[in-house]
């Protein structure tokens, strides 16, 4: 166990779902936290306090922060519409920055609680259009924590982005999580959910998620609204 | 001439107000960045948008973000009083991970802009106590840009933070403003300035701007309140 306590970043997706209940198995208390960032999907916030506390996270805490006046991104910006054909390259629902601005903020949380250990649902596997999500981001995050804090400074807290999903299957990740008592209808991960949380069922988010199920050969419990 | 855009933080301190005179002297259009972290001289924004304005900035936005949920530092915690008398080491006005978030969210920005010049007014000889005022910080920082950028994966921007006083005592600061427009009377550095603006003349962000002046030779424009 590398330490009692850790900050979990959670957006209330399938990923970040199973991402705590792993640093549940491994940390006492689970800090865990989510960005109101101007997202199309809010109803992902409050799938995120549901996950939260059921999978036993000692608090859950919603830092809101709008970047959606920087434009640029379909996830935060009305006039660009969520692609629901497969699209090649890095795709327009990439937020600029944006894990950089979430990992910042854990960051900071994770230094006032003292910890150094900062876990994260990245994954290169599904998303390798984002830049972000990738290892060479998390190794330089990790190398920017060490000098950009006191405790990194000072020596007396070692950071490291645990991302345990990164190199993972969507398949796996399901199969993962449903032995650490993931309950994946609490979870929402369409990009344009309705307001009750029906996914869409054609975005990118919601393909990667129908066929992880199918692959692992569960039920998949996702209500889709079509 | 770097390029005729960049995205430049400013506080409405002496500090950043210079930062955008030496940035507007070098680049046609300036977008100027506020973040309104919950601290405690919120008039700052106030003399931010003054400064903005009367340096010729293009635009200035506010993005506001509640630091002061995550406690720790006097600049955010009603609880913990800022200093009045010199301390030694990093002092309790240190904001966990301040510098790296307010540079995710710009470097967010300037990607959005299709610009890679972000210029910010962090100095390592007045605040060598802050580890996110240092030179390894601001490397750091480029190296993570690059990787956590489309347009830095891509190659199409190459992104700098540019840190013109980073090595310049306050005296030299003040010097230069003044040689490029700067009008000092319309900033505010001090961490408990009141509601008038005034400051309070006792605070380390007071005593280093007052002696600045002295070394100088120049007039302080700053109206205390004592």
């Amino acid at each position: 166990m590398a330490g009692s306590r850790c900050v979990v970043l959670i957006s209330g997706g399938l990923d970040s779902a199973t991402t705590l209940a792993i640093a549940r198995s491994q940390h006492e208390h689970c800090h865990a936290l989510s960005i109101d960032y101007g997202q199309r999907h809010r109803v992902e916030l409050e799938a995120a306090a549901r996950v939260a506390h059921r999978l036993g996270a000692i608090e859950h805490r919603t830092v809101r922060i709008d970047l959606g006046q920087f434009g640029g991104s379909a996830l935060t910006d009305p006039a660009i519409a969520v692609p629901e054909t497969p699209t090649t390259g890095i795709p327009i629902t990439y937020v600029p920055a944006r894990n950089t601005v979430f990992l910042a903020l854990a960051l900071g949380w994770a230094e006032v609680l003292r910890t150094g250990d900062i876990y994260v649902g990245i994954n290169a596997v599904d998303y390798s259009g984002y830049p972000d999500c990738r290892p060479a981001f998390i190794t330089a995050f990790e190398q920017l924590a060490a000098t950009a804090t006191q405790a990194g400074v000072e020596g007396t807290l070692h950071f490291r982005v645990h991302a345990p999903l990164l190199t993972r299957t969507k398949a796996d990740i399901i199969r993962t999580g449903l032995t650490l008592g993931v309950d994946y209808a609490e979870t929402i991960s369409c990009y344009q959910a309705d307001t009750t949380g029906r996914a869409c069922g054609r975005c990118d988010s919601c393909r990667l998620r129908r066929q992880g199920f199918l692959d692992a050969g569960v039920p998949d419990p996702t209500r889709y609204r079509s």
